[in-house]
């Protein structure tokens, strides 16, 4: 049997199909948007804006399902649509769009044609800058439980943000807007044939990490809260959703249409929607213990914890929803806003012009520099502070800096720097009761950089293995299709059931190193003073022993430097 | 009347000959050391070493003499030897050498012509470290008020870690040392023909800048405090000296000899020696009010206070000697550890291979940049900080990065860091009463570079002019030699006397911009508060403010970036 995953990424959408019986994914498949600047819509005069034509996805549905269809038949001549028992899909979020009475894209009505207003808000756009602040206070003021789960900060990547924009900025496509979904929950309505938003089937995953949604308080935000927000916003929730589902049930059945143009059997179950990252996690291997650590331009840290016991809200920590990653699970995630995004624009701006692959020089140059003999000390703020901090408005820093401090050194602290970053956030979610043993790293940068691995190994303490698949988030989305069409039809149990016979990690395995260790130890303890000085209200430290004691530390190491 | 002032560099000797009259140079000359590297004698088993043989002052000098006294007479048919009223010295310094009994170098016996520790320790020689700590130590405990004057701290650049460290390395030498004479007060007596070390006239800079002495406790420090250091030191001061002078008194005639040697006649009055960087300050101008800033690799600022009122110590400050720079005056010296040096790394370390003058592109850059517009701000610190904190032991630092940050920003970064630099320096010399209204710079930077001077002028307030003598100091050594001859022969009363001559400016002078120094202003806040937390105990503050107020600046300066 074979289950199909749907990635519908930033730029491209992504099709695997997974072998069941065996865990590996037999075919896969890309297609990239037509529309925009590889598939963004930008705006020339608004360097905020990011949104996405709603036409793209349904054009690249049909064009990539066909294609690792036809792959998968050329390959394994055993499979066939019969076999193809479940549907999983992933996407960018929060993304929501406006849709009319009917579930149609306002931007397919030839009144909102070029509108962008009218198209999908990608989880980038930060038009909304101004409205999640007003977000934030509010419930600050009178529904603080709010902004508890998800790190006390509500961002303008965010639902509620963008559609507050929206009834602000353009009050015609506001009006004309049955309801705002997500594309986590548009696509499986889409594929199950759906023409009612009162259909849709909501995710829990897109609601509670980014629309306020908890059981606890009964759903979305209350009306009085969301009335006080805007007058317009009186009756939203009665557009919008009460109640939502954790992936891994059906939301639905492929129906006739869909089946039609992709060759498909209709009928097949189709899971309710997840974020990307989070059947990614699940791809590669998330589990109680084992943080999955997506490192690529910045990272997302995604762990999971199981619901038995009371947990607290732990401070500084993005997003805490039950059921969001794996069901019958809490599902943590967190994140650091720069990691490979410093080290580019380290590279970009200061290497000399014309030096041939300067990571790799870089790195190679950096890898014969011991811990600690750099003398230097960076925090990885270029970005600002996703995680403990939730604070776009701090910067980067190096310091430690002498006469003799070359490029490579400045590189190998850079590492350094979002190595300790990600110590914070495993030291913060510990401290609150949740183990982390083992990290298992996916995205760009752990197959490309062996340096950074062994870095975050020696400074975290923990094992770090490498996901075998390049497509961990297809492979999580199929894994949902598969544990939506069940156990009895030859897919999966659960979450854990598919994850023995799908994760696998490449053969190399990162172990930390016990002298690097004790050296990393003493300089995080530095980290850890210069990040609470510049970063908290509260910490009133005096600084003076820093830059002494890093030039000790380097003395240590090199005592004939 | 005609003067000549020699000026012994690191590398080479340079004089000139000035007309008292017009109050400008005729002539000048140079002569590179023929020894070593660049005039320098290293170590390749020991970085920290740098001597000088005494044998290229000699030579150097004899030759010097008799090509600037030449370029005179044929530069100016008025000029004839008979004019000559009065010859000058200034040297780097503390440079001290070891002599015998007739006030022969050692180095000059064939016993010790080829042993290091026999030469003249350079300014910058820095093997004398730990016996500079232990110095430093036992005054603390005993003799504070020698640490008073000198900044709290006794340097191993300077005159006792030196000989110290020669009885500790060469008991040979040290025990065939009858004294042990600053090249400064080496070089009159070598004119005069003196041959014994009891005839040496000592000058007050050299003493009271580097060998702890003050009239206020009777001269050098005294037996016990010596013996206390090292028991070889037991009759050391009967070695040294009891008293020492201000330059502009004459320390002798011209002997036959030189007079045969250089064509001058014999009997001409040599002034009493001083360090290059003080006759440096009174060629250029300084006097009470006027801050004289050498701006090179480091800098060198010095100014003058009346001696009429009691001035306190002023913490943090290298040196405050009476009559050491113009007689009659406290003079004031102070520096800054890093300045072009850190341009000079950031340029040679950062910059795109192939850029042509580096310096030239990124200062053109930063200067369509305007002040607070980066979002950055730096601590000078990469090769610690000489004043106001006396700290080798601190390093460079550079915050507010983002992703956008770009080369010549934090080139003027820099530069600005320096600026704050100079400015907590001036702040600090005030405080104790001392006014600084303006600033004359020279050096090797002023001329270069006018984003350095502008911003300079607009973090100060003050009004910043230039040197118009590319030879201050050779200048200044001239200036002296004519005081030493007396106004009845046609020399100069005094400094002030000959400064209304003698010093003139380039037309270009800086003039702090309203607006710039308001947002330096601020700025300089914010250096204060990361200067005191990471360079003082005492300091315990909160850094939460400064990358916020860092932000908001930026805001406020380019609304729209």
């Amino acid at each position: 049997m074979y289950s199909l995953g749907l990635d519908f990424g930033t730029n491209s959408l992504r099709a695997v199909v997974l072998d069941l019986e065996k865990g590996i994914e037999i075919a896969d498949a890309v297609c990239n948007y037509p529309s925009g600047v590889d598939g963004v819509i930008l705006d020339a005069g608004n360097p905020h804006l990011a949104r996405q034509n709603p036409y793209d996805y349904h054009i690249s549905m049909e064009k990539v399902i066909k294609d690792v269809v036809e792959k998968a038949r050329r390959r394994e001549k055993t499979f066939s649509q019969e076999k193809m028992i479940g549907i999983g899909v992933d996407t960018t979020g929060s993304t929501p769009l406006p849709v009319d009475e009917n579930l149609i894209p306002l931007t397919f009505h030839n009144e909102f044609r070029r509108n962008n207003n009218a198209m999908a808000y990608l989880w980038k756009d930060h038009t909304s800058a101004d409205e999640a602040e007003e977000i934030t206070d509010l419930a600050e003021k009178i529904r603080p439980e709010y902004l508890a789960r998800i790190g006390g900060v509500y961002s303008s990547e965010w639902f509620f943000s963008k559609l507050l924009h929206l009834a602000r900025i353009d009050r015609r496509v506001f009006d004309a807007t049955a309801s705002f979904v997500e594309l986590c929950d548009y696509i499986p309505a889409v594929l199950c044939g759906k023409n009612r938003p009162g259909e849709v089937i909501r995710s829990i995953c897109a609601a509670g990490h980014k629309a306020m949604y908890n059981e606890d308080w009964g759903g979305l935000p209350d009306d009085e809260f969301l009335y006080k927000l805007d007058r317009s916003f009186k009756d939203i929730r009665k557009k919008l959703y009460e109640k939502a589902y954790p992936a891994g049930q059906p939301a639905g059945y492929l129906c006739e249409e869909w089946a039609k143009k992709t060759g498909l059997l209709p009928g097949i179950p189709v899971s309710v929607g997840a974020f990307d990252a989070h059947m990614g996690a699940v791809g590669a291997g998330v589990k109680p213990g084992v943080l999955v650590k997506v490192i690529g331009t910045s990272s997302c840290d995604m762990t999971v914890a199981p619901t038995g016991r009371k947990l607290r809200d732990i401070p500084g920590i993005c997003g805490m929803v039950t059921h969001s990653i794996i069901p019958g699970f809490v599902g943590i995630e967190a994140g650091q806003s720069g990691v490979g995004d410093i080290f580019n624009w380290f590279v970009k701006r200061f290497a000399p012009a014309g030096i041939r692959d300067p990571h790799r020089q870089y790195s190679l140059a950096a890898a014969k520099i011991k811990p600690g003999q750099t003398g230097l000390l960076a925090l990885d703020w270029h970005n600002g502070n996703r995680n403990i901090l939730v604070d776009q408005k701090l910067t980067g820093l190096v310091l430690g800096l002498t006469l003799n401090t070359s490029p490579e050194e400045i590189y190998r602290t850079l590492i350094e720097a979002t190595g300790f970053g990600a110590r914070m956030i495993i030291e913060r979610i510990e401290e609150y009761g949740v183990e982390i043993n083992e990290i298992i790293a996916t995205g760009g940068i752990p197959d490309k950089n062996p340096l950074l691995m062994q870095i975050y190994s020696d400074i975290t303490g923990r094992v770090l293995k490498i996901a075998a698949s390049q497509q961990t988030c297809a492979v999580g989305a199929a894994v949902f299709g598969a544990i939506a069409a069940g156990k009895q039809r030859g897919g999966f149990a659960d979450v854990l059931d598919a994850q023995k016979k799908v994760c696998r990690f490449k053969k190399i395995v990162y172990r930390p190193d016990k002298n690097n260790k004790k050296v990393y130890d003493k300089i995080y303890r530095l980290y850890k003073g210069i990040h609470d000085a510049f970063g908290t209200k509260s910490a009133n430290k005096n600084l003076y022993y820093v830059m002494k004691e890093l030039l000790k530390i380097k003395g240590e190491v090199i005592p004939d430097g």
